[in-house]
């Protein structure tokens, strides 16, 4: 099994659903107000303007790993997995700020230019943030619905919308702590590696396998330790890539600025290590560039030359690899039918070559 | 039965489950993230400041009203009632730029506080906000939670948190309209009306008593139907006297300040009926007061003296009462136990005289 080919297949048929599920919500809002329905109007239109769909192709992967068969079902669940991921990017962008989302403008920035235009007074900023705050919450109580409704069990789904609530919580912690560190000084390796068990692994990797997996009915509890212990390293690998690509990634390959990391002032795995490592010249440097809006060309290559120089880089590196290999490892002992594994190989053999 | 006697009663019981389920999620949160902790602290201690459990009181009694007989389990739905009315109002302060609530800061006014106090850099403002977001998507997961923990059977679990999402779902829209109507110019009694049916009249009274009723296997659709009947003009009579006390209210007796309506810009009914009625003059001096900042004593009265003079307080009067006794005769008709109907009675009779 081709890995990407697969995922691709994935995103294509998930897309239809999501147009789908998008379009009956919207009929459904019109009812009440017009302008609430744009809201979801344009969470489609940004939902669809990128994305690799990992969540629902890993909720649909750990169903058939665990010997789930209904297509049909676990596709509904699918798309309820990814209104839920809106939810959160949408919040997210607020918070950080977000300008661009999957190329195009973010939720927030959308609703700016759309009250700078339709309204003569009010602040155009606080309605985009407000609109983006509401358009959140609206996709959460639909993406938990979507999920009711697939169709699966009443008991299965208890559990399962009660243990996507957890992980729900689990991400908003993660988010607090990504936050807290932006503006707290004093940031260590360990907290950050917290973070982005909370905010990243358990939310991206380990929660759509599992829950995927207890859709299927599966109730073994070795099973489910194990799928963890594949995804967690997976997880954790996974955003210190995201890190790398957030300093070195060529903007238009992740759809937002590969600036906007370093100007958001994150406290990455990255930037820890750097100034853990770094001299006093190279630390006070990146202080000043960190955090920094508009920052010019020629500060992006100092501090990814710091980067380099100081061993962030390579450690980034090795902590990526040891994490992949980790993982794979895990994933060698558990036992699916053949073809779930090979996706899940996949994603791993797919993660070593990351390049966006 | 003395109605506010029993709301009082079941004020005190339940605040003491509230104590308990928030210091629950405390402790378990604070495995993974003080500062996430400290968000749920202060969260419990706004729930507990103040509000009068309106909404678990109807659940509670919706509950009754359908023969339902398990307090224990109720009590614990009610607690995540009550949690998903904090996600709500803690997200509003944040697009009201809400400063008090219950008598204490507001969320998001507390953590600026916090920001200003222990970091030496990054806008405590933003934190504020970002603080309240995540909170109130905490509060929203843990509020699901409870609901779907409380020990009743699962197929009805999954109907009641299906609905509770769709209430949640129209909520926001109903907020929605409200932040629209305030950046708007042309807002018309109708949109008014069909605001308050979403962000009120629904989610604050329909949907705690169907959703009780729901709790005790209650499939009868004409009982549902008669319940809304009694439960949506209520909720329109309510939202209304919100709007005159949000005007004419003494500030300590609702907990927020009673100038904050009219410095937020509310277009609420009163405005709305008042700029429809008013001369000319009128018009103009009401477009200057309204949504003004730091508004004097002189200007709130004359902006309630137009209210009167416009006769747009009588209107809204009449349009209580109307809707009480709407409300009333609904509720005559639906069969249910005597203890119930005695409740639900006296809510109407309290809101006829309601001062706060």
């Amino acid at each position: 099994m081709d890995f990407n080919q697969e995922l691709a297949g994935i995103k294509k048929k998930i897309d239809v659903q999501i147009a789908r599920h998008f379009d009956k919500a919207i009929r459904e809002t019109k009812k009440r107000d017009a302008f609430s329905a744009e809201l979801l109007s344009y969470a489609k239109k940004l939902t669809l303007s990128g994305g690799k769909r990992l969540r629902p192709a890993l909720l649909i992967w750990g169903y058939a790993a665990a010997g789930g068969k209904d297509q049909k079902k676990i596709m509904q669940a699918a798309v309820g997995i990814e209104m839920i991921h809106m939810f959160l990017l949408i919040h997210d962008d607020i918070m950080d700020k977000g300008k661009m989302r999957h190329g195009i403008d973010s939720f927030n920035l959308h609703f700016q230019k759309v009250a700078k235009k339709i309204f003569k007074h009010g602040d155009p900023k606080d309605f985009g943030d407000s609109c983006a705050l509401i358009a959140g919450d609206m996709l959460y109580s639909i993406g938990n619905n979507l999920i009711i409704n697939s169709g699966f069990d009443s008991k299965n789904i208890a559990e399962v919308v009660e243990r996507l609530q957890k992980i729900v919580l689990t991400t908003a912690v993660g988010q607090m702590q990504d936050i807290h560190m932006e503006y707290a000084n004093n940031v260590s390796e360990k907290s950050v590696l917290q973070m982005y068990n909370d905010k990243t692994a358990q939310y991206t990797f380990e929660g759509p396998l599992v829950l995927g997996a207890m859709l299927a009915g599966k109730k073994d509890l070795k099973f489910m330790e194990r799928i963890s212990s594949y995804a967690i390293p997976l997880g954790i690998a996974f955003q210190i890539q995201d890190d790398v690509l957030g300093i070195f990634g060529v903007g238009k390959k992740i759809g937002k600025s590969s600036t906007s990391d370093i100007e958001e002032g994150k406290q990455t795995l990255l930037v820890v290590k750097a100034m853990e490592n770094g001299s006093k010249i190279q630390v006070k440097k990146m202080e000043q560039i960190l955090g920094k809006k508009n920052i010019s060309k020629s500060e992006i290559k100092e501090f990814q030359k710091i980067m380099m120089e100081t061993g962030s880089l390579d450690f980034a590196k090795k902590m990526i690899m040891g994490n992949i290999a980790k993982s794979k490892k895990s994933l060698e002992r558990i036992e699916m039918p053949k073809n779930a594994k090979e996706f899940l190989f996949g994603i791993a053999d797919f993660m070593e070559k990351r390049q966006s």
